[in-house]
């Protein structure tokens, strides 16, 4: 049984703490938040737990192994550092830090010291993303390119772009499915209201083979879309999230080339592009909480030494393409080269 | 009774010889294709059309007062600059030319002789697009984005890329419905076939304000998409050229600043951003045949001396675009500056 | 401030506990099962609030003014019924009873006593269904008809019909919508497995007007379809529950006669059919909780002796017409009348 | 080379005026119609072809082997038993004939003679209700219910009921498509509009098993549905005519019966009822035109004596079906049998 607490109880924190007093292997055994309204609805909830607004006590209190931060990214470095140093094992929220510098000194910490250090990349753990992974993996062929879109009305946020709200899933996603690493990226958004941060941002992601990435967010947007193709040379793919049940389709079409090359002095082709046109199929997919998934697999961890699929690096992997797309942002969609010595950490 | 003449009968030639053969206002005297079979096609379904593989005899018939070119963007210049020179009226394809200084050498020869030049930009007679730039005018307020996807499994073009294809509509539509126009363009896209143009682009046009226009084409999508966001500080709007009816929705959704900007030292705000969602309003269309109501149009134009409302400016700006755009993509996305002089031609 | 219990905490009973103790003006004192465990899941919940196995508990105590039963439909009546005579107010689960009698048994006790007997009609408390009534009430001409699907894979019930299942919704919505009563009910269906209900029905309400109203209802379908058409004469509805925001669209679409009907020996007539499609429109919706609304309304009653929305009266129309549904369903859709006298009750 | 031809031309009659001029092994040698201004325009477009107003003319001509009648269904019988007295194969519009009486002298008069007598049961010739059948045969299991909806604003028809205009291309479909014939029908429908036919109406048909089947016609419904479900007892299909290319879709989804039956002086039993949630798969279908084939198949017969998919049989089966749900429909729903002994015919 693992003592847990967690951190924060604004708008992801509660179900951290559902899903953490419901799971079986931890104890859930304080929640701290600095607003003493949020800590009485806890203690309505859930009498038996703790509640604190004192993070010290949290780190002090030696039945807690394991900590769970669900407060503002610019506060995750500070909280998740004093939390390694008190040698607690950390469960992060999204994106794992404000700075890819910051992220490597939670990384190294960690490392240091043998803890676990997970972010919470929810959508890696969804079964619809899963299944995208196992079929990049097996039946699609070399990947060409991934598409999403990731659009609706609100949530503006005042300290972040949108690229860092909602982006984010996404480069998590594509870290996790595509078999390649971005090299380069550029990014063209707009902000729409005065001293705010952009509100829709467009982000081309370069690697160095044929695979081309984009990404559209919107927080101002008519109509919700969260959609992704993925075009592979034998299938394509289309994750629609909005689905209620089929939420991934797999599509038996593509082009075949029964072309001619030949290079006699000059290139001769004679292309033949064919259409092939196959079935669609849609996978079963699991139904079960991405969220209770991910968090009975960072208690694994924690168990077994193991290291979570979203581990610090794939969480400073995400941290990086963000800054990157940041600063091509105020550049004009200048493409900003993701350097390599640091990709491989 | 304006004599008429179609030269090309390919893939859209049919639909420009059913329309002029059943227009009022219209005699269809001859059609004009180098390929014989072709010309035995519409002998069979237009017995009273004469048939010619000889463009110069079209340009000698005095009957004929206006010719219509539907032939590949390679020869619209010196088939149009011809019929031009031999007197004629003059209804071309898209893109009105493969370059902007092609373009201008039409648009100077059509004016010079008083004759109509006029580009199939075909979009901007639906009653769709109509529609958009009306709400474009009215009610949408300060345009924020144009965001458009147009996206299918095919048809591969071996002389152009994707943006030269189907970009071109977004382009074309944007010309007329949009109250600015770009002061500049990126590109990126990606050829996945060896000696293939591009099949997949995604392009940025920028503005001398805080509207941002996106297009994302392809080629190679397992699903079919037509879809147009346009957001606007009181209402936004989705066109979904797919939808059977219903292919505009006005959303009275948005966003409402109460906030306070003031200066003292360092600026100060307290924005509070709230959310308006209102009722969704899908207005009643014509379904009138597009290309019927242009091929009107030019008639009118002929016998008025008027101008259509894709003249061969609105080609010519379409066709800028596209150049920058085809520069941009290969430099990896540089921004190009569309010269302003030039602009305002 | 109004003490109430809820009794039985199975499927529904949760949702009630959860309105019942965040509601202002109600005081949730008690929660009544048989079942252990769940008593337990409350104790853990809601540590405030007694738990019992004892009914006879709940209705001797003085603090408890109102009880909510979310029990299995063939305990209504005695669990109801002796919360009448004890004094309580009651919210009870639909269908009220499984008899019209029994219905009409609370009906008169209820009324005798001046306690409110109200019955869970969920959906009439929905924006969507609100609108439907506004729209039916102002804008949508003479009702021709009301279609109603209502299918999904589910949940089989052992004890009773898809039609007292599923049915019991539309039924209870069309009491509500509906500018007239029904005055017969025929029913087709069929049970796939052997012992067990049906699992598929079709029902036909006849009315003493024009309008025609149809209920499909099946636990075995692939898809999930809540969608009702309602047909006016001036305008149409579409109320499609799965659409996560524009649930109800109203239509500006009809038939337009402009025939001559005159007699002469034999009528002679020339209709002239005209079809009138314009715009479409989806009402912005509300999106509170039905039963949050309900619940609130229901204390109302309580605290000003008015009549709810959804009272015995109409729980009694609906059971008759499920009644009459089962006995149809039974003879193979033979017509059966709802007895005039009683329907006006 | 079969000389054919082809008398009605107006709604339908085009296409197959069109079809019969283009297809291999045909040759289009007159169409005859009342109506001059319909001659005229066939000769506009195919001069070959001979135009006449005169049906004895078509009768009499040796050249003319096989004869299309797309007439108002009240000329069928007259025009076509002429043509089998002529001798000629003869092609019908769908419904063959107004009355079942009439429709099996036609089938008397054919077989005698040894003449093809083909249905225009379009449906039956697409890609996808092939599909269905294949599947009804295959993998779906015992076949469960058959539910169609078809529903739209207009056309309005004067002379027959929306069952005989829309419900036909459904019993047709069930036709083919189900391993089962109705053994009787009943119908409830309304006419909303003084004089004129049901424009609405509801059909059950009742087997000897356990299959149901429902058909819903809508001529005044504000949206366009085009969708068929088949539950089968392994796996479920939906059909949606609508769908630009996925119209057929196969669930693998059910129930499991895990239960026990005992019989025990009274039957008891314990049935768990599963559910089965399996992929869902939208087979790839074929895009020819049903009406070539279906043309193609005619003419394949005459040559070959074969038997036609929609014979005269197929074409009475549902006459007959349509003949007792209108009787159904003026007695309020009341099932009409379909006769053993006509059923085998």
């Amino acid at each position: 049984m693992i003592g847990v607490a967690v951190v924060g109880y604004g708008y992801w924190g509660p179900n951290l703490v559902r899903n953490l007093s419901e799971a079986a292997g931890t104890e859930l055994i304080a929640v701290c938040d600095l607003n003493l309204d949020r800590l009485a609805a806890v203690r309505g909830r859930y009498p038996s737990v703790a509640v604190t607004d004192d993070y010290e006590a949290i780190l002090r209190d030696p039945r807690i192994a394991a900590i769970a931060i669900a407060t503002p990214v610019s506060t995750h470095f500070r909280l998740a550092m004093s939390a390694l140093m008190a040698g607690k094992h950390v469960f992060l929220e999204k994106p794992i830090a404000p700075s890819s510098e910051e992220a490597e000194r939670l990384i190294e910490e960690a490392e240091r010291r043998g803890l676990v250090l997970a972010v919470d990349h929810t959508f890696v753990h969804t079964s619809a993303v899963r299944k995208m992974r196992e079929l990049v993996e097996g039946g699609l062929g070399e990947i060409y390119y991934y598409d999403s879109v990731r659009v609706n009305l609100g949530l503006f946020q005042h300290d972040v772009s949108v690229i860092w709200d909602l982006a984010v899933h996404d480069l998590s996603i594509m870290d996790y499915v595509l078999p390649a690493r971005p090299v380069a990226v550029s990014a063209m958004g707009m902000s729409h209201f005065p001293g705010e941060p952009e509100n829709i941002a467009y982000l081309n992601l370069h690697f160095d083979s044929k695979l081309i990435a984009h990404v559209h967010v919107n927080w101002l947007a008519p109509v919700k879309v969260r959609r992704t193709l993925i075009g592979g040379s034998r299938k394509m793919v289309v994750y629609d999230d909005l689905e209620p049940s089929e939420k991934i389709k797999v599509y038996d079409k593509g082009i075949t080339l029964k072309g001619e090359f030949q290079a006699n002095g000059e290139a001769v082709r004679q292309a033949l592009i064919g259409y092939r046109s196959g079935d669609m199929w849609a996978p079963h997919l699991d139904i079960a909480e991405a969220l209770a998934t991910e968090l009975k697999e960072f208690v694994g961890c924690i168990e077994t030494g193991g290291t979570p699929v979203a581990d610090g690096h794939a969480g400073l992997r995400v941290v990086r393409i963000l800054e990157a797309a940041s600063a091509s942002l105020c550049q004009r969609g200048r493409v900003v080269e993701l350097e390599p010595a640091r990709r491989v950490a």
